[in-house]
């Protein structure tokens, strides 16, 4: 029985690649042997069960290989991951191998019960679940400790031996998903359930809270195009409209968690239990004792960690605040200078001239983000987290509060501190249209067409040798390995989360963003599924409940938006001359006006509930089908009752 | 031996009674028997395997009888309630009956592993889950409707037939928690163990936050009394004590969750899990499905609840607080008029008569604050919520409004309309103290005089009958159950929150405010205690993990004051002479210092942990362990996986 999970197994007919694990040129035989018996060992021995196959790539070396699982194993791995499925009654439950036959669209034959994505996440789990026995380091690398219960492949990817690993693309799904994502232009919703089958539900994710902000906006775009052609200067219609947005946008914050909800809950991971989490790869520290599981892990004090970030990260946080602030007024000094240009010498030249400052200065703000954005993943690497989650919120929170600084200070600047609405609104303009541009560039037409021009070559090179089997998967790795890596969706939301500030929080200065803003979403989804479909290596589904932390910067960037233009009404000529006597009256007017909506939006987040009711009911039922079950479990100790009554009388 | 679970098995010498039910007077004889058989019969007949013993009165009657329960039927009771209990290596786990070998102190023979709270908690859950099963109605009571799983005493309590449920005192026990908790005069901490113990953790804990309150006001009082003492009205120094407060305030309420986790962790109900709420006993509706349990109940429409709430609560505590402020400014006219008199003929009778307005109007807002509460109790109960729960917080909420105003309306008005600071401090202090003694008053000593004068009276009428058994019992059961009812905890969380109100609103104004709150506190603590151990019948053991809906009442609270103190912040003098030429530029600085204090508030709130690491750590292990489980669970399922695979093979 034993053999038949060996090496040789992996060549049955129906083994369908999942996963490809690329090595490093020139990994000692040693160590590929013991690898590959690992994963394919049982699981009572302490391997993963799973099957393996080498690529038989032209240059003949076997550093990549292919990795699946036989379909009771994928059940069985569904169970342990904690995998949510539809019910034959609708509801949804955690799948248990016991209780298959309950499930909707489950048959012993039915190979599609799981998504491939599903599946490839749990080869993924049960790879990264691969640990150490009694092992003192990888098998032909000395300097590659290992200790009992290290993961065997965090510690291959640390010490370089592994390069990657990756699934594998389904190129008649994907073929199918971007037919119906953006192959066709048309109007209408995203195939968010398709996407979420073929990419997981953190993307899937991404793209509906895409959508669905694109929607959200379009009221506001749509009132504020008549500010724009009618050139309705008058500040009361501007406050009527500030007043509109600083509730909608409360509203779809709230709304938003409703259909999140909902989503996630047709998804099963509003069911999912979170899973123990590991030590991140980066982590680093001495062998102690894991207080929660027991296990022998490195820890690192925590106390140490609380210095390294409040005594270096947090000074050298501020000191590049300090620093985007010295850049900010480098370019009002460098504007004034553009204006005295253009003043002393008219002509078409000088005019262009007017321009150059902000864009220079749009420019170096991408360009200091970026740098920073590097800076902070260094320092939040060294300060040590233990957790992948804790990294990122560290890592998120820095680059958020010095995006912020950097894209809003000038705009503040010239709002509170110039009072020039006129070069507000320019600035504003300027720095939304650039940084879009800039950003659908990078992001995704840039890469585009070098991996166009890399796939090229790459097919010229291997139609030029003449393999004969298999050439099409072959093919497929050797392209796939060579793509970027998708980074995760922080990119993507925090670009969200900037263009909603141009929205929100001078909305009463320029209307016209909102417009902007939705031209830029729906070209935005576009070029973001082309990213992922054709740009990226197919990332790991990563099952995911809510969009986290973004939630609450959403929420905050709307408080400070009611602020901001609460500030700008009070500052409005129409609203001066209500209010000639006395600007005291003025200010404190707005002042209550402000902790009014303050408080307003308060209690409306409160009120809202998060979850639909219909969701509540099935949740509520389902935390009462086990407390229900628990009890039956307890009275067949009827039985042991009855008897040791008994006992207890005599 | 369904027979030894009977009648006769009740007066088994080791019966302990834990519950006394009081039924009406002249029930029917049939009803009895058939409840009395429900209470004895099988879990499997529906039953609820209770013991039961008529308490033989002096009149003869058969209405009071004693629950008790077998030590075995408790255990297994304790699992069904989901009790948390200490474990023998230190952690807390759930109890089961079949790893009851494995908890701390746990012994066949050891009959107070469950404290009597516990019990008698048990009991009543019991007691609460008897269900009709065929009966259409209670046997003799025709009117009194049933339908299959309806709570029996739910629907005996709803139709009279059922007077009262109250556990019983344990008269040792209460004689050595008096003797520690306030039996000697004594600097140092309640004993909280023993009290949550003998009363449950929701009373428990309302004492802890009342023990904790008050050693966090200390600090408070203590800079506060040189105010007084030396007479500093400077205001710069009320602006740092204001300063100080407010972040101090913000820090206690966090630092009250991490207290509250250590001690429910302690008492286990941080891990219990919240079970399944019955509709509560006002709630009716027709009769259809619950879509939650799929049980038969009322079922009342939500949207007609919605409309009651917001169509009619909700404009009639508007309404009343109108009425309340209209009192307000009655009170201010009759204010100016006794200045006015005393201006006219000053003399003794007039210098007494400038106290009289305040005096009334302090009593007059008690008056009101009582005749609201009832109307509040009609309104919420009137919208007809299914869950006790959701009735609590409706009534809270509605309480919460008006004291707030008619508390604090007065004072606001002097603030920010008269500006009249002297004034203030004065009806500060009028309110704080009247308020104080009146509430003592009427809490604790009076209920404690009336109820001394009837334990007299019954000891007496006892004493005159000669009845030799069991006297004791009879007379501690028939003292008892003339008590007064303790209806929560309620009143005493308000009693404290509006002293917070008074403590933190104003305190740039009235220092001396903090000191009368922990003098106030100190005999607050000896006064409820008297109530609970002397005045009322014992209430049964609620478990609960936190404050609740108070924890969101103090801080929002300790919001609104940041925004008060800055606001007589920026009213003082002295604040004024920094910016002598421009208004605007001070109210500038105060809305930015306000901001900024707002700021740092909810960043502090968001920073420190709501529960101490090693709690978390112990949560962390206690969850990981479960998952473990779920997989040890799961591969088992190893051996079909082996032969499954065969078959896939073949």
């Amino acid at each position: 029985m034993a053999e038949s999970w060996s090496f040789l197994d992996a060549f049955e007919p129906n083994f369908r690649p999942l996963v490809v694990i690329e090595l490093a040129k020139g990994t000692k035989e040693e160590t590929l042997k013991w690898f590959t018996k690992r994963i394919v060992d049982k699981k009572a021995n302490g391997g993963a069960q799973l099957l393996v196959k080498p690529l038989v790539t032209e240059s003949g070396d076997e550093n990549i290989y292919l990795v699946g699982a036989s379909h009771l194993r994928l059940l069985l791995g569904a169970e342990t991951v904690g995998l949510v499925k539809e019910c034959n009654d609708n509801s949804m439950r955690t799948f248990t191998y016991s209780s298959r036959k309950t499930f909707k669209d489950f048959a012993d034959d039915n190979h599609n019960f799981l998504t491939m994505a599903e599946c490839q996440y749990i080869v993924k789990h049960e790879l990264e679940n691969l640990r150490a026995k009694d092992e003192k380091m990888i098998p032909g690398y000395p300097q590659a400790k290992l200790y009992p219960g290290k993961s065997i492949v965090r510690r291959l990817l640390t010490s370089g031996i592994l390069v990657q690993i990756f699934p594998l693309h389904d190129r008649e799904e994907l073929k199918k998903l971007r037919q119906s994502w953006y192959g066709r232009v048309k109007v209408g919703y995203q195939p968010l359930d398709e996407i979420r089958c073929y990419f997981g539900e953190t993307i899937a994710l991404y793209f509906g809270f895409l959508e669905y902000f694109t929607f959200a906006l379009i009221p506001m775009a749509v009132i504020g195009i008549p500010y724009y052609v009618f050139a309705w200067e008058d500040y009361d219609k501007y406050v009527m409209f500030a007043t509109f947005n600083l509730l909608w946008s409360t509203v779809i914050l709230e709304v938003w968690k409703r259909i999140c909800a909902i989503m996630t809950y047709r998804w099963g991971t509003l069911l999912m239990k979170r899973q123990f989490e590991e030590p991140r790869s980066g982590f680093h520290g001495v062998l102690g004792i894991n207080p929660v599981t027991g296990r022998e892990e490195p820890v690192y004090s925590s106390i140490k960690r609380q210095i390294r970030i409040y005594l270096v990260s947090l000074p050298f946080v501020c000191l590049c605040l300090y620093f985007s602030l010295y850049v900010m007024m480098i370019y009002f000094d460098l504007e004034q200078w553009a204006l005295d240009y253009h003043e002393e010498n008219e002509s078409n030249f000088s005019n262009l001239m007017l321009f150059v400052p902000s864009i220079i200065y749009a420019v170096v703000i991408e360009i200091m983000n970026r740098i920073y954005r590097y800076a902070a993943e260094f320092l939040t690497s060294w300060e040590n987290h233990r957790l992948e989650s804790s990294y990122q919120n560290h890592l998120i929170l820095k680059v958020l509060v010095f995006n912020f600084l950097n894209c809003f200070a000038s705009l503040f600047y010239i709002a509170f501190v110039l009072f020039d609405m006129k070069l507000l609104r320019q600035s504003l303009a300027t720095l939304l249209i650039t940084s879009q541009i800039l950003n659908q560039f990078a992001e995704s037409l840039l890469p585009y067409w070098l991996q166009k021009r890399h796939k090229k070559r790459t097919k010229k090179r291997i139609s030029s040798l003449k393999t004969d089997t298999d050439l099409s998967l072959v093919e497929q790795v050797n392209l796939e390995k060579e793509m970027g890596t998708y980074f995760g969706t922080f990119d993507d939301y925090l670009e969200l989360f900037l263009q909603f500030g141009y929205v929100s929080l001078f909305s009463c200065v320029y209307p016209l963003a909102a417009v902007f803003a939705v031209l830029n979403n729906i070209t935005e989804i576009y070029s973001d599924a082309l990213k992922m479909c054709r740009v990226y290596k197919r990332p790991f589904a990563e099952p995911t409940a809510n969009i986290g932390v973004w939630q609450l910067a959403f929420e905050t960037m709307s408080v400070i938006s009611v602020v901001t233009n609460c500030m700008l009404i009070g500052m409005s000529p129409q609203v001066n001359a209500l209010f000639p006597d006395s600007k005291m009256d003025l200010i404190l007017t707005v002042a209550l006006v402000e902790h009014l909506l303050l408080a307003i939006k308060f209690i409306m987040a409160f009120v809202i509930p998060d979850k639909p009711r219909d969701i509540q009911i099935k949740l509520a039922r389902l935390e009462f089908e086990s407390l229900e079950a628990l009890k039956q479990q307890i009275f067949p100790l009827n039985k042991c009752f009855h008897r040791e009554s008994g006992d207890h009388k005599r």
